[in-house]
């Protein structure tokens, strides 16, 4: 006869695992000595017109003026505004047109939209309140110094940081910097992250399903997440439960990768041959964190590089990409990878583990007010917790409920 | 002596042109024009492993149950409820474990998250409520029929549509098509980009700037919106404006691709030669839209492709992007390219010009309750009208007016 412990005791903050209890830190701890183990990725010269979405990795000073000449804003006349100042209502005033690069009292020259200034002139009449005559132009208008006139340096001057080390190139980015002649620019090289499924139960796509066995889906949604998280991923492949094999796989594969990242399978056994076989290759920093959906998750260190065992649930797998990888892959490309926030209100209240930080998906649903969310877990062993959320909001450890109506941030998958 | 009409008149609805007046149509009509000459690209089948970010040409229907057999959802033993229901408190209850794939009264089998239930077994007792001793388990509470047991089909149903025709592919999206064992996808071909830079002041990043040269930034900017929306842009160079030279240009580059994007030089005269261009190898069927900004932008059909021809500002063939070009885009990939919308509060009044659909950058900031956004363009010219933008709104061509604090939806960047 035996005294059963609450089960809920026994989550708070520790789990057990068979053969005993394990401590399991924050998620801000973890994060901490992810961050203090990781060493950001080297810098590397590419061509500009394939360096969209990369990581710059010094600033970029403008080497020049923009615009670099004075040029007009208008189509029109360039003249000496000095020589409008006569024109009063009614009475216009005659300019003589020349060819020149410049010019002097009472002549002007013909102009278009970006073209430059010449040297005398300082403002252009728009074409609209000028009449032709001849070799004369008619005014009809005052014009001040400097209208309709762009001047040097108005949008990017020389020296000028244009770009910040650690900005992901967007189009808008990689625009000035062709606008200002640059042809190559220094980002941050792609890591490569090797990427593996464990579990007896696991078989790829072209084995037959049988009882008790699951096609991997891990390979293909931490693949296709790490796309986007500039990363070059490598599917290696699916590994048993077996210690051996496993050992042998994660010595092969770390060689080639920046970073290596297994799940397990979901078989109890597996996540404690991981902590064997990752204990005999290099050493393990963390084991179990207090985060929801999460069993123990690893992070080891193998050499220079980091290895992570992800739960062998999809849903906790991605889960844990967001919680934990996304942050590792900032302090490898030395960037801030962040998520749009919209302030949303509970469509339904929430409860949550105190203790525990966690990670909800949800769907919105927008009114004319305001945004509504509303979760859409259906725990770790669903395949379709992601697909039909927009973002996910995350639970601090301390808070054990939120209500209906309250307003929750959510971050948008994008 | 001649009357001069106000300038706004002549702007409103109408445009002045070199030579004389043209009618200027709606975005909604253009886009009208644009979805009527658009033909759908066809479709292609593709190893799910290449398929993140494109576009779903058919609806993926699920040949397979998920789960496709009963599992456990916990770590414990499988066990017959019923045999569970002779606990009381403080008094447990053996059962033997055996190693069989059915069970009978009595007996229980041990079984890990995820393994098969064994025939006979219709719950799983949690490892936590169990002392094992030698070949038997007392158990130490009742357990309810289908309890921690994960049934057939709970997650997805054989023939349940999992992908809709026309969704973008996420690795939520190909995660599940690999849960269910597809190994390849029928997606929309990708469209080929021809992307030209016209004007005799452009310049690319190779040449001498001199007065009155621009370096070519429109081929980048576009280039890289492109490489995001699901095409696969070409850069084809620069062309001066001359008539025999951009025909030329035209209808050699127009052979390769499906869609031919011009963007201008600033020049007055080039949307002339363009329109005249076009009107000689095709059709024309847009010459200046209701936007702004957006000097005249031209739609031409050539053969069976379309023709754009933006603004030769970078700031105007960007705006010109988001407001034709996405949408042109999304008809022909058969896909509803979205933008997330925050809803925030205006940082300053915005004036606009009735008649005109106005596309303006904005910056947002963040307090405790709510968004502001901050109007960031600088005119046309600015190259860094984008730069610290996070988004754009759009206001419509009756709005002449919108106060401080009102709120605005701000589609985002991403």
């Amino acid at each position: 006869m035996i005294l059963l412990p609450n089960p809920r005791e026994l989550l708070n903050g520790n789990e057990m695992v068979t053969g005993g209890f394990r401590e399991l830190i924050s998620l801000k701890e973890t994060l901490e000595i992810i961050k203090h183990n990781t060493k950001i990725m080297p810098k590397e010269e590419i061509p500009l017109e394939n360096a969209i979405g990369r990581v710059v990795a010094e600033d970029v000073i403008s080497p020049i003026d923009v615009p670099h000449f004075r040029k007009s804003a208008m189509d029109g006349f360039a003249v000496r505004a000095e020589d409008t100042f006569r024109v009063e209502s009614f009475r216009g005033e005659k300019l003589k047109i020349v060819e020149k690069e410049e010019i002097t009292q009472g002549e002007c020259v013909k102009i278009t939209t970006g073209e430059p200034i010449p040297r005398g002139g300082d403002a252009v009449m728009m074409v609209e309140y000028t009449e032709t005559i001849g070799e004369e132009i008619v005014i009809y208008k005052r014009v001040a110094p400097g209208e309709n006139v762009i001047e040097v340096g108005t949008d990017v001057k020389k020296g000028e940081k244009l770009i910040t080390e650690g900005e992901l190139l967007t189009p808008f980015l990689t625009g000035i910097a062709a606008g200002v002649g640059l042809k190559k620019i220094k980002v941050r090289k792609k890591p490569t992250v090797g990427i593996i499924s464990t579990g007896n139960e696991i078989i790829d796509q072209n084995q037959k399903l049988e009882i008790g066995k699951v096609y991997n889906i891990n390979s293909r949604v931490l693949c296709d997440l790490f796309k986007k998280y500039e990363t070059i991923p490598k599917e290696m492949g699916i590994v048993g439960d077996e210690w051996e094999e496993l050992k042998r796989k994660i010595k092969t594969c770390i060689e080639g990768v920046d970073l290596l990242v297994l799940s397990g399978g979901s078989s109890v056994g597996e996540d404690d041959i991981l902590f064997k076989v990752v204990k005999e290759l290099g050493e393990v920093l963390v084991h179990g964190i207090r985060i929801k959906p999460g069993k123990p998750t690893l992070i080891g260190k193998i050499g220079e590089k980091l290895l992570i065992g992800l739960p062998g649930y999809p849903a906790s797998a991605v889960a844990n990409f967001y919680l934990i990888i996304i942050p590792l892959l900032s302090y490898l490309l030395g960037v801030e990878f962040s998520f749009p926030i919209i302030p949303a209100k509970l469509k339904k209240k929430i409860t949550s583990t105190v203790g525990r930080y966690e990670f909800l998906t949800v769907k919105l649903t927008k009114t004319s007010t305001s945004y509504y969310a509303e979760p859409m877990w259906k725990g770790s062993s669903a395949i379709t917790n992601f697909k039909e959320s927009d973002g996910f909001i995350e639970i601090k450890e301390e808070i054990e409920l939120i209500n209906k109506e309250e307003t929750v941030e959510v971050k948008l998958f994008v």
